[in-house]
């Protein structure tokens, strides 16, 4: 399919999937959260702060069916399960820290604008008192 | 705040919010579908396939108040509005493009990997028919 053009703003295109999956949050943290390394589950668990069980256990799943991290399964008693990304895995991650770092640059530049858009908006709305 | 060191994995690092309001599958869709142009709101809803009237509106207000893009709403009956990626907006339609070239170039590996999950998730619960 190497000469297919893609329409990512077209919901029949399967590239839309693929950038719903991908874009979600917990997708996004998850995979920041591996990294270089091999993780086991608890610890990711730790690293994702604020993820339920249940949330971390479908996001591993979705990534673990789209190839882009791998499963380990430790045989022993209790089974211990680690979790790394693949190449594919990996290409993501340099795709989601360009996601991060503008993230990192710009929280300041959002916040202000968020509050300019808010204040105008009270004082269009009449909320503020006039000034005496 | 130029010395602060953000966590994106940290729920209270507001760097979180950013990264969740920023990665949302309509958020990245509209400002792919604003490009470069100044564009009228029917415009952008026929851009952006099957995105319904309230999500369009709901996206493009969050965007605004974020900072990233600047509406334009011209007098006439019926009045119009045209919406442009700021600056800001820009710099982040940079960040988003590095995403969508990432689903095109790996579409078909992730469609690949997902079969083969698929087909040893299905053998492995007897539901193929054994070779005869």
């Amino acid at each position: 399919m190497g000469n297919q053009v893609y329409d990512v703003l077209n919901p029949k295109c399967p590239t839309q999937q693929v950038l719903d999956r991908v874009a979600g949050k917990w997708t996004m943290l998850v995979i920041l959260a591996l990294g270089d390394e091999r993780v086991h589950y608890a610890q990711l668990r730790r690293r994702v702060e604020g993820v339920t069980k249940k949330m971390l256990t479908q996001t591993l799943r979705a990534l673990e069916r789209d190839g882009l991290i791998e499963r380990h399964v430790h045989r022993t008693v209790p089974p211990q399960t680690e979790y790394e990304l693949t190449p594919l895995g990996q290409s993501l991650a340099g795709a989601v820290t360009v996601i991060r770092t503008w993230a990192y640059d710009n929280v300041d530049r959002i916040a202000e604008a968020r509050t300019a858009y808010d204040g105008a908006d009270s004082s269009a709305s009449g909320i503020e008192l006039p000034a005496v």
